[in-house]
């Protein structure tokens, strides 16, 4: 199976991104693409995607591109992230990359699209650690 | 109307958070509560709540917090979040701060615990800014 | 030798925090606190605290801390901080805690305050990961 | 007087900037660059370049990065550093960029490089909040 595959099935096995309805569309050790079709119950009071879906996005392409990178079972230790327009349209994009890997850890950046008509708009960046589930502290 | 009679409408008026059934449990200057009931939607491959729901958590608790310091329409800017310990449970509480309010933003901190069997063990921390609307780069 | 001994030695050791005039003045297993008397070469072109110089008590800080509570040789990995108001006065103190320590990373938090004619003023908030050495990216 | 040479002469009355040597190499709307040549009194005890030498860069690059790209008086409000290799060598070179641009922010990307015998070597990555100066924190 190559590594697109195994990843969708990961997502798939991911109950949480089967509810917002997260499709993984880029998987290799160059980056990480993770796409979420925008529908009303992803949304906050103003009719913009809620942040917490960008979070969402941003985390589990953060936590994929690391994974492809350490080539491992991961975690995300940490992130952060900043939102710099309010997220409007159709699909949101979440592409990650490894910026470097080494034996415990990879960090990752991660820019968030929101599509609207057909234009990809920035709306959101993030950064952070991904563990090698040996050295996580989730398994300690 | 008290605030939180107010902060439990604007939850209710976010579809995302009634998807996830977050409650606003507390609400008023000196800090936030928000939680959710774990249910299988919730969580990830490995049957721990997914990291994106508390971020989730993490960012509308640290927004009510910056919202109730600043006393108006705010937006999140931007938070980090660290994982410590994986999600097991039966509910995610974050509480959240200001930790400064100024006329433009508040930088606010929150802990994010889970609940298990009556024990409420920390399993992630957060730090982040939140913007008045006026000043927010999603009104741009 | 007792802790705040040992760690005053560590402080000792680097150079860079003899070029601030840095001193460790609490460093136990509860907190970590270091003080830096304000100078005019450690000032920006405003005549307020330069931020690197905050930055570089919080990392500090934020190091000890996690040192206290892993009981060994440790390095940040990362941190994230948000300054909150300008830095005015005759000292910084930063003051650590280590929310959570595991086997291999303590994730810590720090304040970081300016001392003006007495009166202590919050200027600064930071959050960060401590890895144990032998984890550390640094040595791989 | 060009960009660069405004950059250099803010650089020049910030006596941190001079105490720990930093030169400003490329100032305009399109990234900023600071190198700092390492000298002993910038080490810590392994000898490694101290990480507050790092964040000083870092911080001081996106501050600059968000300067050119709001093109006026600004300050730093956040941002987040991961450390990902200790950095040994002769130089630190940090280099910014603005991601986003807004009426009352910038959202910044540092890369911060050591260079040894001659080679670039990544050793930490930042990211960060640059907010205008009337609507900073610094000035309420």
């Amino acid at each position: 199976m190559d590594m697109l595959q195994l990843g969708k099935q990961v997502l798939e096995n991911q109950p949480f991104s089967q509810l917002l309805g997260a499709v993984l569309t880029k998987f290799d050790s160059e980056s990480t693409e993770l796409r979420i079709p925008v529908k009303d119950a992803l949304k906050q009071q103003h009719g913009f995607v809620h942040g917490g879906v960008l979070s969402y996005a941003a985390d589990n392409a953060l936590t994929f591109a690391g994974g492809a990178a350490l080539g491992t079972g991961v975690v995300t230790s940490e992130y952060k992230i900043n939102y710099v327009r309010p997220a409007i349209g159709q699909e949101i994009i979440a592409r990650a990359v490894a910026e470097y890997a080494g034996k415990s850890q990879a960090v990752c950046r991660c820019d968030i699209f929101v599509v609207n008509e057909g234009k990809e708009i920035l709306c959101a960046i993030a950064q952070g650690t991904i563990a090698r589930l040996s050295a996580a502290p989730s398994v300690e």
